[in-house]
């Protein structure tokens, strides 16, 4: 319908979803970016998606000058010029590797405050305030608030101690939410699903700006201290990206181009990850399985690997707590070897992992998009203080949750040794039921924790809460199977252990790692990343089967609930231009199913005499398509760019009487009829217009858009333009079947 | 010229260039093919690329019709797919373990049998023949040849050991020379360059044949054993992937369908490597970098995952020499912590790695292109056995060059250790110099015989002469650092070095490490893989760093001479259809730089009557081009492929009097006048007809070509066919440049 009036004009378009949704440029921005796009033709709006063709080749048009330059002058700006990018690398590395060091600090102090003081300074945490004693001495440094308020009665301690727990709780969790909703909104949530989209190409510069990067610094911090269902490592990597964008922009190199900028951020993120488990290159896996960058191109690769050593060794160098371990939670050596019955355990803990996995997205999902369009909504603070109360009632009262999760998954990791202290009598033998009751609880409560917790109005990672929980099953079933065997030593199924029932023959703290990986396998959808990770915790190479076996199955399984990680979810959710990786199988459709045809699309027809510069304007202005189809009679030109013709229509209108001339696309060799005052916009015709047969498989369109990283493909039968797909309809195809999608989508 | 006396032909075509020359069906095979490829549509020939498009979309038609069956009889089916797709992958991993661990045992035994034998037992090497003593105690059982012939004169001695040194040097070397030449041509040489070849999609199953399998293996334990200077780690990767490929013919899944087969095959050479270095992730890297496979796809780089996981753990399982070490050379707890002052030694050894490494494979190259045009092609077993006592006679000199290059890396590896025996001396601190000299001797001459031997007929791999040669020039430089901090260790350059000399402050072990790291990077240009497996080796993250540098150093100085590494530069001598993921950046050129025009293509003319059948069965006899443009007066209507076109008419040879009916492949819409006995061939079109526009950049072209495994892309303006550029068009592109392209390509 739009514009069908005009004469020069075919059709009209479902314009609200034919424009991109989340391309739109939102009204009032929209006229002033005019002024920019004139001064800088390359300038992306907010929420679109780059042209990765042009960027690329903007790029080598840099490089071409620079190489261009004779003799020492050009060799030196080469120099120079990889000289800049290799020193915003190592800058990106050593930053992520403070922050890092820096959270762990803030975390670990502010966890600690929760539970006492320390008397010599107020700024140690319980284990700076009670280093350096010898073992068995108690610490009589660090006072527990009753202590310090010298109340006496039992009672009154417990309570005291409850309730500054839980009010300094809600403070941490209250000020935080407080923080992001008023200096940086998009520091909420983990920042991953963004960052996805970033990489592949969406235009979010807002959501990597300085303030975001110290709100979401500060906010994750409280956040995580305040005990919460919730882990650092996702906002981490957010945190490295906002890092590296805030580097990318003082190198004129990355600056002015996106396509490079991305890279950075992938090796930032890379660096965060290998930052937040301690294993470099867990962050590179991380990088190429969960983020798919580097795909086909090892240089970005090689980034990514050295920013994330370096990341690392400065985290390690600055050591936050004195054990120059890197890893998380270090792993003690547990039995060399396991026994083949033991797989039946862990293979139900990973069809367990599955199950819960996939359980877990969708009561976040729901969570989600519940929160969204209820009465919370309006009310995120309140819905943080209320929840955080919640849990830290709950928390104060059963034993495991009291602590933050990485110690708990630390300690669930442990084998049992009489040497060590016993971590509430987890490994009492007597205790064995009650521990698993607890374990179990402990998990079913982090389950329905974190499924609220992932999305409130503060930063939050989810995959420290997914290890807890894996590690809690899978430390019970551990418990169990080691119950069964102390009973029935002799039974046969147990004929594979040493004879004498003193000898270890099941570890449970490894069986919390196959729950952990498990639990992982079924939530994030990783395969790779996961066991590495993982890896570089157990060591031991024979441990990496087990773990690759439960994270495989659990995969499985929950794949059979649906294919979506929880970040492909939350992306699904919130509709932005990504495709997922995962390869699509049409059924039988061919390209036409998703193509919008010709009929229906705004397109710029040349009949012979061309069209009036003024209908043009009228057309960028009605129309906030990315680009218009430019046809001569039947005959497909090519494709021009709403952006560029924009520009070009703005310079036209600097001369006066401008408004009608007459303008064509036709080659200036077919069209220099006319004369000089006919504009030749034909340069304007985008360079590499890509055009297929309408009945191509649907599959090789997605395919197509995977790979290159295209925004658009032209169909045209024998030079007849036939229809076009642009990404969105991609994205919408892909994200159709997911049960949110669109939940959160701001249109 | 060809063909252009048939009416309904336009021009003709440099036919040996336009065939896509490897591709050419070789002539006694040629015709015999017809039948096959009738009774199978999706046949190819020998030589050909496999188009994967079409392969997926074969692939997607299996699992359609598994999943269209229906209830529990479809679900079975997809587990019993996906279970036999997961016992390949298991049943590879644990064959290629078992190789490896057999080829070391008998690389050992076969080492050893030089020097001389074990009293109680001829089939056992000097380590299994020595075990089982105390410290300290000498060995008795193991006897040098001498000792066993009862000869006594010292120099009756030294000329017996080192005769039947050499003899059995030239024994080794010669049978298997001979095995390889009668029995498996193709099992000479590293095999690397043609497994990236037939990854990418070359066709070239001889390649990978059970004879293969089995010379490569047993010819490559004698080769190692003969002390030329060669590894073993390319070949076992040939070895693993004809493995896999001997399996992938016994499950029908794989065997008929090509794509699968290469992902099974990824995963194998990843296993490969695993199981060579000991280093599970080094091998999923190098499949990711060198080989650049698993690009965008994560299942496959998770099944490369797994199967080298299970191929590391099947080997360390076997643990073929009782140390239950996995890695290839474990190094001893280097200094935990290294100086600044050292980064000077080191760049100073990548750039001599840089160097050398670019030195190598020039000289390489040129050896190659001089043996295949001089007598020694015709007498390539002389050539062998000549060479190869050179080789002994020389080494059996020089003591570093006397034992094989792994026990030699193993040792300058290793620090100096008082509480161990000193390895020739090489801890002595008076022999500083004459060490120095010894190992910089050593150096040059494996760099000669590794030029000289890396190509001739046997089994060899780079990888292990490469990280001898840096080691030796690491150690090297580690000693003179260190003579020259024990001779001025109050230099202020020394003052970050403890105090007391006695404290160590200079490693040498690791400098060699550094050195090997270096040398690697010179030569294959890997930076990822070699530094992964390398820190498998170090432990220490901190001693990632230095290896980073060192690697990045030693690239950017050989990118200097030439941007590819050793296989790359073999690939061009083949010419095989291979494209470097490298980006390629034009001068400013567009895609009309390589496109051949319309009017030299041999091209099938659609004027409205149609075109006899007769004639188009002479079109595909006479040329052998893959495909065949066809247009309708001027206007594409897309590319029909020559083997789908050939299949068609042979089935209609079938009937009689098929040769004179008119054909058309208009569309039956449109051609539908004549009626009936106009053979309707549209349907042969193929369906995903890439078009673009001449004046793209040519960048843009190699890439597509790189990302989408085309084979070729056809270009139109406005529907009318410009011309077309084959795989092979963009090959020769980017091959052209380096020195000897094509040098050794067959035709």
């Amino acid at each position: 319908m739009s514009g069908s009036h005009l004469p020069w004009f075919q059709g009209g378009g479902r314009d609200v979803r034919d424009a991109e949704a989340y391309e739109f440029i939102d009204t009032e921005t929209g006229p002033l970016l005019s002024s920019r796009s004139l001064e800088k033709q390359v300038a992306y709006e907010e929420g679109s998606t780059i042209d990765w063709l042009r960027e690329e080749a903007a790029e080598r048009e840099r490089k071409r000058a620079m190489r261009s330059q004779r003799g020492l002058h050009g060799l030196l700006a080469l120099v120079l010029d990889s000289a800049g990018m290799w020193l915003v690398i190592i800058l990106t590395g050593v930053g992520v590797g403070v922050l890092g060091a820096w959270l762990d600090v803030l975390v670990k102090w502010l966890g600690d405050l929760r539970e006492g003081r320390c008397t010599y300074g107020f700024f140690y945490n319980q284990v700076a305030c009670c280093s350096g004693l010898d073992p068995g001495e108690i610490c009589n440094e660090w006072q527990s608030w009753s202590e310090f308020l010298h109340v006496n009665s039992i009672f009154g301690q417990s309570l005291l101690q409850a309730a500054i727990y839980i009010a300094l709780s809600i403070g941490f969790a209250g000020s935080s939410a407080v923080l992001v909703l008023t200096y940086a909104p998009y520091a909420f949530h983990t920042g991953i699903p963004e960052i996805k989209a970033i990489l592949s190409g969406y235009v979010l510069d807002a959501f990597l700006g300085p303030w975001v990067l110290l709100i979401k610094a500060l906010g994750l911090a409280l956040a995580v201290a305040s005990g919460l269902s919730l882990g650092k490592e996702g906002p981490l990597v957010h945190v490295a990206c906002c890092w590296a964008f805030l580097l990318s922009r003082v190198f004129k190199q990355y600056r002015q181009n996106e396509a490079r900028k991305r890279k950075l951020l992938a090796a930032a993120a890379a660096a965060g990850v290998s930052v937040a488990f301690g294993s470099p290159l867990g962050g590179v896996l991380f990088g190429l399985e969960e983020l798919d960058t580097f795909s086909n191109d090892s240089d970005v690769m090689w980034r990514g690997f050295v920013t994330s050593v370096i990341a690392a060794v400065s985290l390690q160098y600055i050591d936050p707590f004195g054990t120059s371990k890197l890893v998380l939670f270090q792993v003690s050596e547990s039995a060399s070897t396991w026994r083949a019955f033991e797989l039946i355990p862990w293979v139900f803990l990973s069809v367990l992992g599955g199950l819960l996995g996939s359980l877990l997205i969708k009561l976040n999902a729901a969570v989600a998009a519940y929160r969204r369009h209820s009465v919370l909504h309006e009310w995120p603070i309140v819905e943080v203080v209320g929840f955080t109360a919640i849990t830290a009632a709950v928390s104060y009262l059963v034993v495991f949750l009291r602590v933050q999760s990485s110690e708990l998954v630390a300690n669930l990791f442990q084998e049992c040794d009489p040497s060590k202290p016993d971590y509430h009598g987890l490994c009492n033998p007597t205790a064995v039921w009650a521990n698993v009751f607890l374990l179990i609880l402990t998990a079913m409560a982090k389950i329905g924790f974190t499924a609220w917790t992932f999305g409130m109005m503060i930063p939050a990672g989810i995959f420290l809460p997914t290890i807890a929980i894996g590690a809690c099953i899978g430390r019970a079933v551990g418990l169990i199977t080691q119950g069964l065997y102390r009973t029935y030593p002799q039974a046969w199924i147990f004929s594979s252990c040493p004879p004498d029932p003193t000898v270890r023959c099941i570890s449970p703290g490894f069986y919390a790692v196959v729950g952990a990986s498990a639990m992982l396998g079924g939530v994030t959808r990783m395969t790779v990343s996961i066991v590495v990770i993982l890896f570089e915790l157990t060591g031991a190479l024979s441990h990496v089967l087990p773990i690759m076996i439960s994270v495989m199955v659990s995969k499985w399984v929950a794949d059979a609930f649906g294919k979506d990680g929880i970040y492909s979810i939350w992306i699904a959710m919130h509709q932005y231009p990504w495709l997922p990786a995962r390869d699509f199988r049409d059924k039988g459709q061919t390209a036409a199913h998703v193509m919008k045809s010709a009929g229906s699309l705004v397109v710029i027809s040349e009949d012979g005499q061309g069209c009036i510069v003024r209908e043009l304007d009228e057309l960028v202005r009605r129309h906030s398509f990315r680009g218009f189809p430019v046809v001569y009679g039947e005959q497909l030109l090519g494709i021009v760019m709403r952006d560029k013709l924009r520009a070009c229509i703005e310079g036209l209108l600097a001369e006066d009487s401008a408004m009608d001339r007459k303008c064509t696309f036709l080659p200036p060799s077919r069209a220099d009829e006319g004369g000089r005052e006919i504009v030749n916009l034909s340069h304007l015709l985008e360079e590499a217009v890509l055009q297929l047969r309408k009945d191509v498989p649907l599959e090789l369109v997605v395919n197509m858009f995977q790979k290159l990283n295209l925004r658009h493909i032209l169909f045209s039968q024998e030079g007849k333009l036939m229809g076009m797909v642009t990404k969105t309809d991609i994205v919408w195809l892909l994200t159709a079947d997911s049960a949110h999608a669109g939940a959160l989508a701001d249109r």
